[in-house]
């Protein structure tokens, strides 16, 4: 079995995260049917601690049966009609994605871009929207190709100001950040399993509002999708049971633990150490005399983009991490490939021990490559950074194993 | 955890089936990434695994990132552009799924209907396809509504014969009965993880011939859904490795045992095991005076189909079976509900164990609600069929842990 008797990998990509015992452990519970009883039961465990997690009351909240891709496309094909005018803000490849997924759902599609590392101005936002018509705005809250993090809030009061529905892509942000679904007016929210929430990858938890289960209730004509057809969807999530597709127990058992160890956490301890862990990050990684992709002010804490430094070979650096370290990070994405490394602090991998090590690690790797810096450097100022974080040292140092 | 701590159940329904012990701790190996080098090794392992099990040399062969009815809407999905003429012959309850999704992908639907428990006529398919302009006859090979196996080598022929491609659903018969998708010349199979595979839920397998491939790639439209877009999928698991989605990394580890375990008992072991258990099921039953919903000719020995003897309350019997016995036995489906049981013998459920505790179990249940039948003749009569199988007693005993 891969890894089974190795040390393991530390993921420190765009995801997946590591996974915790506990979750690998629910995973490998006996089988049992989909209809059965004691299952439903776990379907309707997930589905309150998603209610949790998103912070919602939205009755549909459920988790598709795919990958976070399903989420996105799932968002889509269910709210759009061929013809619809649909606004997407685009900050990075993620957002791409929504326009290419929009598009084959045959949107009348408006696109709105900033460059990669910058956030969308609401003010712009609204002037697109202004032009009138557009039944739905899509935007990414935390896109990992760039490691930016797109606030929300107001771009759900300006869509609903002109007739449009928001949708959200969580699929980073979810369990690592806040995502308020019903306080900041988001009506269709995806994310993903392994990132943020510690599961493995294969389930996307999503969420849907009063107003965007109306919309979808009012559809002219069916969703293109029979698989991602969130009307029938409900029927098997909700008190009918009706059957639709064989749903993946393994994954759900996974989720459900998963939920569980963030509900046990609580969802502002988990912001707060997903939080510091990247502010040491930043700070190790500068005092390296590496230069971050993103200014501060919008940085995603889940995900953190840095430059290559010239004269370095990224793919390398990142071989010899895996190789000398069996730290996986991640390579840039579309237009940053090659000029980015991209670190996750997601899930349980947030914590000082990964920071203090990766940061290590990367200081004999990179010298190896020519790149001088000082030694000692990048762990000093990290940990000095953990020491003035507001509330101190770390309480929970993370659940590593 | 679910399960963790009682007895498993036994999964006699029409899937999942019982997932084997180190099928279930590949499960719960450690996480690592969807792009690891070592990953792409599993990747590679479950397509040449797959295209043993599909008895195939296709290029396109790999595992969808969802559950059966995923790889259903795949197929179509990819091969159905808007407009164009579709034939669906339909034996039950998964032929009107499939006429469902292809309405929904746009097609000009023929539709070819028999009544549930029979076969189709090819001459009746060649009479529909020779009205001419088909370009797809899409057809289910275990009906598991009615417990029904039909052949579908001669369907091949007849719509090459016609310019049309075969899309074939082996959801309930890949590794349980013979799928030869090079032979008889199918050009889209897709099945699901959760049946005879003995893997859970979640992934479906699914393989495309050279002219499927090439219908594929001179769509005059983009498919309709970006996620399961086969044309970005081959990208990711062929020797591009262009990243599309995060691919579900244990549901693959979990793939690979099993179908590691396919290939060590052999394919032709594994039909032969599947079918005696079958046969033995079947003569226990009607030794009990059940009648098999039905006729041996083309009974699906993978799931049967029994009707509920008047005077019984099915569902109560089925919830007998459950809670004392902890037998999960299958509900009738669609217009079957309430009027047959579905007995699965999938996987490692295919043995001799589970047939006669099948029976004996059954035989209390229905006695204690009024039902008369001689004692002991359900099992007695099964253990002979094992005795005068070809071949002799089984060799191999089923794997139940």
């Amino acid at each position: 079995m891969t890894g089974g008797k190795e040390r393991e990998k530390l993921l420190m990509g765009p995801g997946p995260s590591n996974v915790h015992p506990r979750v690998l452990a629910s995973l490998a519970s006996p089988m049992i049917g989909h209809l059965d009883p004691d299952f439903l039961e776990v379907m309707n465990e997930v589905r309150d601690l998603l209610r949790l997690v998103f912070q919602t009351e939205n009755r549909l909240t459920l988790a598709m049966s795919g990958t976070g891709s399903a989420g996105m496309e799932t968002c889509l094909v269910n709210l759009i009609e061929p013809g619809d005018r649909v606004l997407v803000a685009v900050e990075g490849y993620f957002g791409e994605r929504m326009v290419e997924m929009a598009s084959r759902c045959g949107a009348d599609l408006t696109v709105l871009r900033v460059p990669w590392g910058e956030v969308l101005d609401p003010a712009a936002v609204e002037t697109a929207l202004r032009r009138g018509g557009h039944r739905l705005l899509a935007v990414v809250h935390g896109e990992t190709s760039a490691g930016v993090l797109q606030p929300v809030e107001e771009l759900a009061a300006i869509a609903h100001r002109h007739g449009a529905l928001l949708v959200v892509d969580a699929a980073a942000t979810l369990g690592g950040v806040p995502v308020l679904v019903d306080e900041w007016g988001i009506d269709a929210c995806y994310s993903g399993s392994q990132k943020c929430l510690g599961c493995p990858p294969g389930l996307a938890p999503l969420s849907f509002s009063e107003a965007a289960s109306r919309r979808l209730a009012e559809r002219r004509e069916p969703v293109r999708s029979w698989y991602l057809d969130l009307s029938l969807l409900q029927s098997y999530w909700g008190r009918d049971r009706f059957y639709h597709h064989t749903a993946p127990v393994s994954m759900l058992f996974a989720l459900r633990e998963a939920l569980r160890m963030v509900a046990e956490e609580g969802l502002e301890e988990r912001f707060r150490r997903h939080r510091e862990n990247a502010r040491a990050l930043a700070a190790g990684l500068e005092a390296m005399g590496l230069e971050l992709f993103v200014p501060e002010t919008h940085r995603l804490a889940t995900l953190t983009a840095v430059r290559v430094p010239a004269g370095v070979d990224g793919e390398v650096v990142r071989l010899g991490m895996m190789r000398e370290h069996r730290i996986d990070m991640g390579a840039g994405l579309g237009e940053l490939k090659g000029r980015v490394w991209r670190i996750g602090l997601m899930g349980m991998g947030a914590s000082r021990r990964n920071v203090l090590f990766f940061l290590k690690s990367l200081e004999e790797v990179l010298r190896r490559q020519g790149f001088e810096l000082p030694e000692g450097d990048g762990v000093r100022r990290a940990d000095e950074a953990y020491a003035t974080a507001p509330g101190g040292r770390l309480r929970v140092e993370g659940q590593t194993s």
